[in-house]
């Protein structure tokens, strides 16, 4: 690929980018004035997780505005790995840390799921979006995981989506090692990883998930880990192992 | 393996477990007594790093002190990936996740080097270890991961300990696909991840590394990664397909 000419920001925005010009919003204009301290005619990208990346200039400021003028496109879409991430929910801090590493990663959508000992009992999914938005700004990323709205995991279960397999982390040590399950039965396909609160899924619930056809319990090594650190280590082996591995970083293109 | 009773705590020591009485500092005499509030009679299990674990009873507290008697063992020491986490320091925060984060998931040790473009020009190192101690005693871990002491990566490089090949986080694309790598080499033998700072490795940095026999530059798919989520995603990956994978947790032994 050519060297692209730099730009100074990275974007994500909801509109499309088949137009001349693009009004931002006031957090977004207030974040490229006064946070980047950026001024008219720098250049920047933009993108929609729909028509690829867009170069754009910076048009004009004006109080709790700015417009672009969009330039040549950058990249266009390039398919993702169909992988999401079905979590019980967990204390903030660590669960801002999750969004943003399975963000960086590729999982194409988060979805939290209250299970019997989940102890947190509010998600805030706006914030999550914005964690993931950022994150997606500075991994090059096309795209915005999709937040799906909080839900008991039975409900989750019950009407799950036909053909998606589940690979499900059993903290008890009753899955087969993630590596040898995915030499079985591939990476093809829409999948998603499963893990339970802090406290593990209770019995009933373990016993229950073991009987659906479409969940594979795995193991994780010799080691208890912690509910995000689970997350993140199926996430990244499965990628490792996935087609997505083939593919390489856009050259360096903004300033971070 | 028979249910073991479950013990209350689980505490890593310095001293010999070839002892009848143990005697704990003021640090973990207060964490059992006024964190835990566990009283004297009370079970916990403890370990070193070199005798496995052994089960122990509360015989007393004091200020500042407490006793053990030292019961059964619970399970011998069983050999750990040979996997050290060699990076470039990054902000606190991020930092003490990082060591947590690679501490369950199995590195040997964790070694700071200062390259061109570190920004963080300190590491408190006894920081360090005790949130790897933390991590090594929530996970089961039987051992504590041994910190190096920070140096600067050309140092590290030149006096490199012969036979330990070199996984490089390549942020700039240029290397093969983990996966692929590790299909090629094996993961048999000592290994280290390196990964850089933020900003990633200098050019010079870059070109020198290349020409080490004992370096190999990965790749970690198409997405820029933060210096943090590399380091663990290449951990993650590797001891997916090493032998590791094959070796379950033990009961559950504690409520964490």
């Amino acid at each position: 690929m050519a060297e692209r000419e730099r730009v100074k920001a990275r974007l994500h925005v909801e509109q499309s980018l088949a137009v001349a010009t693009l009004g931002l919003d006031a957090a977004r204009a207030h974040y490229l004035r006064h946070v980047l301290r950026l001024e008219r005619g720098d250049r920047i990208a933009v993108f929609n997780g729909r028509d690829g990346e867009m170069a754009a200039r910076i048009d004009g400021f004006g109080k709790g505005w700015c417009t672009l003028s969009l330039e040549e496109k950058r990249r266009d879409v390039t398919p993702e790995p169909d992988l999401w991430l079905v979590f019980a929910p967990i204390k903030r801090a660590r669960l801002d840390f999750l969004a943003e590493k399975a963000t960086e990663l590729g999982v194409a959508a988060l979805w939290p799921v209250f299970t019997q000992r989940t102890i947190v009992s509010r998600v805030n999914t706006e914030r999550l979006l914005a964690t993931c938005v950022e994150a997606a700004e500075q991994s090059e990323r096309l795209t915005v995981p999709t937040i799906h709205a909080p839900a008991a995991l039975e409900a989750v279960l019950a009407r799950w989506p036909s053909g998606r397999r589940i690979l499900m982390c059993d903290e008890t040590g009753g899955g087969a090692p993630l590596a040898d399950v995915l030499a079985r039965q591939g990476t093809d396909g829409p999948h998603a990883v499963l893990t339970g609160p802090e406290g593990g899924f209770a019995r009933g619930e373990l016993d229950a998930l073991r009987k659906l056809p479409f969940v594979t319990p795995i193991g994780l090594g010799p080691r208890v880990l912690r509910a995000d650190t689970a997350a993140l280590a199926a996430l990244a082996a499965f990628l490792a192992l996935s087609g997505d591995r083939l593919r390489s970083p856009p050259p360096r293109a903004h300033a971070s």
